[in-house]
């Protein structure tokens, strides 16, 4: 694995022990076994080498997603709830997620918000094209529809945003099901994957 | 009028200036006519200045909302539009979104779209309930339908996350509209205002 890498995990590591409160450039070094001159090579700060992670992080979920849906030949309906419980899956593994919601790092967050809507787009339109495709969706904008859809989930469901009970979120669940279901002309029911667990 | 709204009025003419690209505390004091001191009497730092200020130019855009939507008789269809072009028209004159849109007030900017999102979406619920009792939308969740809505135009279309052409923003609210109107099961047209300038 090459340097840069080392020092990712080294972060990583340090944020699933004790949420990242205290870890310092010295402590990273320390954790990889590299110099801390040598992490100045890589990286300008300690914002820095967690941005890289961040983007490391979340642009290996997004490629899981885009192989799992190249690789299946369920209908649109079932890749829909398939990358949606890939996608929370993975997510909640995420040890970084509380540092990435702590205030100094809100400029990070918002930057890999918008990247999850961009990368996650066109994958969740290439399934609407599908579900038009075979007569399930009805659709003529699949990419900004998808958007629509991300949205909600990068911004309304952000736990770093807003302090939501599983009970509202559920409700907002149902709701956003209601709103596709009868949106993309769809089958009723196609959406209930959102809100039950 | 208070002090602590007359410093915020020296920030937001300074703003109106240069961005505040260069201004500090001293130059909001200077242009308050109040003793840098006396300023720390009300605010910690240039940013709860400039929290505060964000907050108060918000509250009163949607205070308008309100007030608009309150004397308002028009059916629920046209008090969406209504609603949507009186936002939209009191946010183009806000001198402080550029600096809002600025890495370092990331924090605050983070803030200020959940409020927005958690102080409007009851009055575009109630909008949506009016819908309901004329027989024009179909919606059992209005309050969370409404929060849907808006996560889409304080995310997607927030000019500090997204860079999107015009054309793009067209065609994202051309999507918004057919799905609103499906997914509310809304008269053919009901949202036009939505992509129509």
């Amino acid at each position: 694995m090459d340097k840069a890498n080392i020092i990712l995990d080294a972060m990583k590591t340090l944020l699933e022990q004790d949420d990242g409160a205290s870890c310092s450039v010295s402590d990273i070094a320390k954790k990889a076994g590299i110099g801390k001159g040598s992490i100045y090579y890589y990286f300008k700060s300690k914002d820095e080498i967690f941005d890289a992670l961040v983007e490391r992080e979340y642009h290996q979920i997004i490629e899981n997603c885009r192989v799992l849906m190249n690789r299946s030949y369920a209908d649109a309906a079932q890749k829909f709830a398939l990358l949606f419980r890939s996608y929370r899956s993975s997510t909640s593994l995420l040890a970084m997620d509380h540092y990435l919601h702590q205030q100094q790092n809100a400029a990070i967050h918002q930057k890999s918000l918008a990247k999850i809507l961009s990368s996650l787009s066109p994958i969740v339109a290439d399934i609407i094209r599908q579900g038009v495709e075979e007569k399930s969706f009805r659709c003529e904008k699949p990419q900004e529809t998808a958007e629509i859809i991300l949205s909600v989930y990068c911004f309304l469901y952000d736990p770093g945003i807003f302090k939501w009970t599983p009970e509202q979120l559920k409700e907002k669940a149902s709701a956003l099901a209601t709103l596709l279901e009868n949106g993309l002309s769809a089958a009723k029911g196609s959406f209930q994957f959102l809100y039950q667990t």
